[in-house]
């Protein structure tokens, strides 16, 4: 494996989240940029915008997503758009058989995601969702604790105060864009928290909790819900919110020990990362995880390994990633449901 | 005052909860234990029950509890038995002029609850429940900063892995005796701390989340609750249980701050007890507090301040400690409320 090239990634649009994952691309031993596609910006923009952020002097800009999708130096695209863009850019990338690195939400509802499931499946590409927590070496340490504890329950929060400028004009606030609000930001992380708890089982209801907070145009602001995994007497509240002090907490709490992570979503420190365990009634020991690269680095490397193992060796696309990120969506969409259903139980019976 | 003699305090039963509290007040330099009563023990084995926890070699030795509530060398009492004898021996105590300080639950519904209260303003003594935290000196400085961050929610949790005896046997499992499970027990501290989020104002409604556990008396095991004020856009989830790990969690997120307690029922340490706070979307700060004295001294002595306020200066009682205890067990009954009926909110107003 070590004598494969790199794979070549497509980034589309020059936003901060291309930025900080260029960065991550060219931390990775195992990926380079390969293209720059931007639909807003001018030619010369975006090549100061690669400039700028380092990206490999031969990169290419394209001055179209679709233009992009048909350059065949590109391997694998990041897609950091809007929602509701997902599903059309989604699935003609996979179309043009390039893997897929897709921002949460990964779309505004699932049966929108099951249009993107289906065209990777059809064309036998890698798909993962840019998550970055899940990918930090310390979620796999505190993930083995879990599974030793029996956990009963789980409390899982992020929130961070937006300011006026965000809750007026940010694509998350907005009908039209990132229609889920805090729930298909802040939310997505929790509920992937809360599913850990329970080896990314669903949970048979879901409940949002009263008081969720909407804007005028109907978007989630601040909201919490419960998770039931009746069968198991395992429960899970989570919360999000845009409008809260930044908080990025899980507590796990099982028969036999209890998990508590404070900065699960983005470590306080790049190059370190805290959890705390508990057992047979004594006090916490804190557990510290040496990261050698940022986060978004290590999902870089995992996401072109995969994409790898399909371009280099005629592997099948790992579907974890896909399953993973449509029973998140599957909780995103049933917690917006029970908000507009009056805060009555969603049965995911069969979903 | 430091001229007063110390407050004389007469312990009802020998259990282990006597123990730790003959401690405190050994601890406390305005108290004394002047008289011991028992019911179940023989005479032989109460003397020998104050003996070996140092108490003072003149304290009297009562076979019943009438007998200390009739001792003119008593000032109040402390009442360590089961919930169901709260209203009888509480209003018996206070008749006798008696100040009380109360175990939780302090009763088994409010309306009881409601006679021990009218007990103690009509003969005119000093009421307060026997919870320990919220005499911890990190309890006040950790509320200091609640008040300062403008909560907008807070979760806490109370659990601990009960052993077969205790899930059998156990005074606290028992319909007839302490009838409000882990609710009345550990949820009672949970509560607490959810009121201390908005200045122990009552919530409107209360809903207890899906996925109680009863036992097959009916009595909760384990269970969650939302409380949400509406008006001030704040909710708590509270979490108890005595099936799951040794956990005593508060996170209150404000807008700007977040305050963190992992101890917050006993700390880990006798004599520091810390917690953290974030604000800014900055990183946790943990502030350390030197605690001279364990929580449960620190309570007698403030108890036996107010009781020689009463005493000593002709003062009326302090009515904030009937107050808190009377709102904490109307949220406890409202959980219950809410779980007996298949989890539909209960709306406070006017309780």
């Amino acid at each position: 494996m070590s004598g494969d090239n790199p794979i070549r990634i497509g980034l589309l649009s020059c936003t901060k989240i291309v930025r900080k994952l260029s960065r991550a691309i060219n931390l990775s031993p195992n990926a380079t940029i390969s293209a720059l596609a931007t639909y807003t910006s001018s030619i010369e923009e975006a090549k100061s915008f690669a400039e700028s952020n380092n990206f490999p002097p031969n990169t290419k800009i394209h001055g179209s997503y679709e233009s992009l999708l048909e350059d065949p130096d590109v391997d694998a695209v990041y897609l950091p758009i809007p929602a509701s863009l997902h599903v059309e850019w989604a699935v003609r990338a996979a179309r043009q058989g390039k893997h897929i690195l897709l921002d949460k939400p990964v779309a505004l509802n699932v049966s929108e995601f099951d249009q993107i499931l289906e065209a990777c499946e059809v064309n036998g590409v890698q798909f993962m969702d840019g998550t970055q927590w899940m990918h930090n070496p310390r979620t796999a340490k505190f993930m083995d604790f879990i599974k030793d504890f029996e956990i009963k329950t789980v409390h899982s929060c992020f929130s961070f105060a937006a300011n006026g400028n965000f809750l007026r004009n940010d694509n998350r606030v907005k009908p039209g864009l990132d229609g889920l609000g805090a729930l298909g930001d802040a939310g997505w992380y929790t509920i992937q928290a809360a599913l850990v708890a329970n080896n990314f089982k669903l949970p048979k209801t879901v409940t949002a909790l009263p008081g969720p907070v909407l804007n005028d145009a109907g978007i989630v602001l601040s909201c919490g819900a419960l998770f039931d995994w009746e069968e198991e007497g395992i429960t899970a509240t989570i919360y999000c919110s845009f409008l809260a002090n930044l908080t990025m907490e899980i507590t796990a709490i099982g028969a036999k020990g209890t998990v508590s992570v404070h900065d699960f979503v983005i470590p306080y420190r790049e190059t370190e990362a805290a959890f705390t365990t508990s057992s047979g009634g004594c006090c916490l020991s804190e557990h510290k995880v040496m990261t050698e690269l940022p986060q978004e680095a290590c999902m870089v490397i995992e996401f072109a390994r995969l994409v790898g193992e399909v371009k280099n060796r005629g592997a099948k696309p790992d579907g974890f990633w896909l399953s993973f990120s449509r029973k998140t969506q599957l909780l995103v969409d049933a917690v917006k449901e029970s908000i507009d259903n009056n805060l009555e139980p969603v049965i995911l019976s069969g979903r």
